[in-house]
């Protein structure tokens, strides 16, 4: 769909959200899954080529573990949920086995990056190499009961607990004590991977702890008059005043809301889905870009000139997070501001990033939305947001169709009146 | 000037070249310094603040040692060889007291950053504060005849030296021996700080050390065919097809052109001027946009998408040093091309990043010439590039005015035939 072809106008709600559960479907499978699962695979040496340039073509052979977990993560998770096709199994196990085989070092923490063969290129900076490789092994073992990719699972999640309070450890810059700060994308992906683990977690531990993250994304980074998210705040929940502690990151805060708005829901917690949702809401609201369209990828919460030049560059995943984050939001609130930020997102993100050409997702286009970077994967956009968002629209799109709730949505057509995207 | 406002139009080209001389002077003197004077200087703790928005309000009071060394090189390297203003000594004094007082950890190593009091934030992570500070000390000693400055100058110049083959110290990501790689910026930094230092070396460690920087630029990171120069490369000089190994930063290796030119001309080496003046050349044909004009800020060698996001846009830095590289290289070799690329540069940054609304530079523009942020300083933008380069283009154009060379110009002037920038 494009932002010319009207979606609105199906005889009923429940064909139009058919339509668009289809529109979601026949993009993942007829377009992203082919486009990966032709030109990703390295057939030679196990793993992924994440780095494709717009027609497909590897540009660079480098494996960045970030890329290739999360690569394991969506194919066993399409396996797992849509549908048990060993081709996919397939793909996924070629890349649990060349991370079991090269993506540690001695101390289990996962490296950033390896070489097309698998020797270690960059050391375990960071903490979200092992935060994709939990997800990923711990998928994959489900797909394949593979009861060793179970034990690595286990094994990285515990790791990541016990280097939560230092995730940087001797790369660490900032001088100890002089302004303590920590950041919200480690409770945020806590939040996601606790859920993803949740089968290898005992009940009471799972549920205090989603309680917990969304307690640790909260009370420190959400600014509670504004309800936005902050990237970096003082441990007691204290804004700082520095380009980090000013610094908003849209997309990473729409992102968190609706792994939160999961917690919620698997908590039964009506009004912390009714918060995420509102920071969701008031975040696309302070992020979209009201002359040119589309989400600003930074911000200064004081206005002022953020550190990032590429602060207004549209990116995929602030847009496609978006998408999941407003249909959740939909369907747990009924909130018409929900249905109607959706309809400005998908118009955006349709109209903006699929690439009629050569198929797939652009990923990078500068504030008035050309493409600035034509590929279709690198060192950041690798196999995963794309296909995960379609994934879970369709399956939004499905359950409205099912079992359309006509309070939330008639007054909404109401309103609308027939008008189209 | 502006780019509708020829500077060709003086009967001589004596003349012309005073008025280009009286114009850098001018935009030194009543634009730039005033600018800095007023609104930079911290009063209360010291130091300098350089994140200045468009008007010049202070809208963060962190201190990049960076920048703070730089700007105390800026005022005394102004007070050494322009004037002797004691307002310009006490500016960079209290530069320097700041920095003496609050700059190194215990191992005489420069902090990255510091609050506004002086406290530290960001560890010693990079070598290039040390750099910075060297100069910055080096400079600020000649000026104030200041034993104790010379003092850090030389101490710190001896510690680069031992830190040099492993810059990064404990904060080095990459995997010991799985690809090793060097850096262009450290041996063009040291092209630089062994000129600004000459005073402090003895005359034959002197001679050879300019030597060696200069093979150690050209050996590992020139493409010989090409002529431009890579950004990182084997140690072995080896070209690596990775994302590092394939990135230039056309600004960069321009800079890096003329601290060789220096470096020629005290050598009394025409040769090595004139591989010098081919590799700016070059680059800056490779580096130009010639859609949207002006210089971009990286590219992949191959033409792969680069992995920089800011990779099109237009900073204030390389059209600053290409201006400086240009004309040096124009005295140093006479090529015509050389003055052709000066036209265009020169009407490109002098059309673009001076803020006829606030005064100063702007530093970021998007790649159509849009100001991307407004800020006049940041925490890479300090004073340095824009006051340098209108000084060394002010010079060059003095001595163009008083000994005009007639077989150099006077060939290019009549190709021009009166045509205007």
């Amino acid at each position: 769909m494009t932002r010319d072809r009207p979606f609105f106008m199906s005889t009923t709600m429940s064909e139009t959200y058919s339509g668009m559960a289809q529109q979601y479907r026949r993009a993942l499978l007829d377009d992203v899954v082919p486009f990966w699962e032709r030109h990703s695979a390295d057939r030679d040496c196990g793993g992924y080529f994440t780095c494709l340039d717009r027609d497909g073509s590897v540009y660079d052979t480098d494996k960045f573990v970030w890329l290739q977990a999360r690569q394991v993560w969506t194919f066993s998770m399409l396996h797992l949920e849509l549908e048990r096709r060993d081709s996919w199994l397939s793909v996924a196990r070629s890349g649990a086995r060349f991370l079991e085989r090269h993506g540690r070092d001695g101390a289990g923490n996962w490296y950033f990056s390896l070489t097309r063969e698998g020797r270690p290129l960059i050391e375990p900076y960071n903490i979200y190499s092992d935060c994709f490789a939990a997800i990923g092994f711990g998928r994959y073992a489900r797909a394949a009961a593979d009861e060793g990719a179970k034990a690595i699972a286990e094994r990285t999640y515990r790791n990541i607990l016990a280097r939560k309070a230092s995730p940087k450890g001797r790369f660490a810059k900032a001088v100890p004590g002089t302004r303590p700060m920590i950041s919200m994308a480690l409770p945020m992906i806590l939040a996601n991977i606790t859920q993803e683990l949740e089968w290898l977690i005992d009940p009471e531990t799972f549920a205090r702890t989603l309680d917990a993250c969304a307690e640790e994304i909260f009370t420190p980074f959400l600014d509670e008059k504004r309800m936005v998210l902050h990237e970096h705040a003082a441990p007691d929940g204290g804004k700082l005043d520095c380009f980090e502690g000013r610094l908003l990151n849209p997309g990473h805060g729409i992102e968190a809301m609706w792994f939160v708005m999961d917690i919620a829901e698997r908590r039964g917690n009506r009004a912390l889905a009714e918060k995420a949702v509102e920071v969701a809401l008031r975040t696309l609201e302070l992020g979209w870009d009201a002359e040119r369209g589309g989400i600003y990828y930074f911000l200064d919460a004081q206005g002022h000139p953020p550190q990032q030049l590429e602060w207004d560059q549209k990116l995929w995943w602030p847009h496609v997070e978006a998408l999941v984050a407003l249909l959740k939001g939909f369907r747990l609130t009924g909130r018409r501001e929900c249905w109607t930020w959706y309809e400005r997102v998908h118009a955006y993100t349709w109209g903006h990033f699929p690439d009629p050409g050569h198929g797939e997702w652009f990923g990078y286009l500068n504030r008035r939305g050309e493409v600035l970077l034509p590929l279709k994967g690198g060192k950041w956009k690798g196999w995963f947001h794309v296909p995960r968002g379609l994934y879970l629209c369709m399956r939004e799109f499905e359950r409205f169709a099912k079992k359309w709730n006509f309070h939330h949505i008639s007054s909404h057509v109401q309103a609308k009146n027939g008008r189209t995207l």
